[in-house]
């Protein structure tokens, strides 16, 4: 998987992964809770950014996160140390190659993951094996194609086509989100629920502006630039336009949209 | 304006109004209730699929619903005459022309208009001076650039980006709901408020597959196969390539998403 620009592996990225779970915890996470005692398996965590958020919402449960990659796992550990929380166990670890038994696990989360990865339903079906019969699994994914806005402009929509487009040469699908019931039921799961997260930003909703439109979705794509222009995947000059016509989406008769996914089924 | 294709204006559609009504009803009016005794002016009422609603819901508020075709408006007095309701009075009137009084309504309701409107901040700049001080404007609009599905397909999204270019020759804006918060604020009215409304379809929900996707979305494309073609706007096989995949997205892998704004603000 190419390393340079998916987000995640930089520090840039990571404070803007942060500022995503501080703006978008509540939206995103406030309704994943488990019990007391349950062993929970967090795959792909990443940095630690949603890990905050799973840690703090269930207190008394048994978490494991792990991630392919062995920095973020250090950086997810200090960070969770740093938090205070000592529920949280840290491995790395391949998705698909776990180092857990079947049934391991009571419940299982999977957050901003699927996108990255070229085999998501093989994915889905591995982790199926380490769940508990009755558990559950809970993914959460973003969608750029869910991304319209006020007002208008086909370079914006290019410039985040960029970002698709090196998502989907790195293997991955930076619009997953709207696949989750398919792609849980393809890999085995029942009771599938899906349920939209739309993040709606006006004018009258300023932290969204700030936390949200500028900082977490736009910066994401400025992230890509280098890599954009560089791979003659879209011309500087739209890319610039998209980005400024992104930025005109905030002043006060501006409009942003974009929806996560969030999926729960069970085995 | 051109009528020959604007939905409203013939059998077929207002058979799809209705099913669209009764399919998105509680999404779309459930939390609409106006006070006993209150005035309540409907704006643009067309054949009254959703005055049923609108009356339902509050019962003993004092509803005048209006509309500019003559023979919209007996259409809709008839529908409200056979389900029982007697508190809905009907006029043929211009939305730019009304014959009431300033300050003549306690609360307007405006939906599905704003995008056949040429000049939408001009009407609600005017139906602001029949709103009492302190009333209330509700306003609900639907946006096309918000349709977007599983399996993707670019035949889908031309024909549908067709319709919002005949729309467009006409006068109207069928990507006009993500504009309710600048349009009502350049209008003047205060505490805006916006809650998008999103119709997620995946293939557990049959009542939404067949009453949203099929019935709602995808036949209201249709309807303008023979103005899009004629006009040139779409080559016929990618027209139909188009209609094929919408259907595409209603077979049990497939996604459907739709969102729908519904805003209120005050005089």
């Amino acid at each position: 998987m190419n390393k340079t620009y998916v987000h995640g592996y930089n520090h840039r990225e990571n404070l803007r992964l942060q500022d995503q779970a501080a703006t978008l915890v509540e939206l995103l996470h406030s309704d994943t809770f488990y019990p007391a005692g349950s062993r929970v398996l967090e795959a792909g965590c990443g940095v630690g950014a949603q890990t905050i958020s799973l840690a703090g919402n269930s207190p008394n449960a048994l978490i494991t996160s792990v991630d392919i990659s062995g920095v973020s796992v250090t950086e997810a550990r200090r960070k969770i140390a740093a938090a205070g929380f000592t529920h949280v166990q840290f491995e790395q670890a391949d998705i698909f190659n776990l180092p857990y038994g079947p049934d391991a696990f009571d419940h299982i989360f999977v957050c901003f993951v699927l996108e990255h990865l070229a085999r998501p339903v093989e994915a889905l079906h591995t982790l199926k094996n380490h769940l508990k019969p009755g558990g559950t699994i809970t993914v959460i994914e973003g969608d750029h194609g869910s991304a319209y806005f006020h007002p208008d402009s086909e370079a914006a929509h290019q410039a985040i086509q960029s970002q698709v487009e090196l998502q989907r040469r790195a293997g991955g699908n930076a619009m997953v989100g709207r696949e989750l019931y398919p792609l849980l039921r393809s890999a085995g799961y029942g009771a599938i629920r899906v349920s939209p997260r739309m993040v709606y930003v006006d004018s009258s909703k300023l932290d969204l502006v700030e936390g949200f439109t500028k900082k977490t979705f736009t910066a994401m794509i400025e992230g890509v630039r280098e890599s954009a222009i560089q791979t003659g995947i879209i011309e500087a000059q739209v890319f610039e336009n998209g980005i400024r016509d992104l930025y005109r989406t905030t002043e006060p008769d501006g409009v942003f949209c974009y929806t996560f996914f969030k999926a729960i089924g069970n085995k």
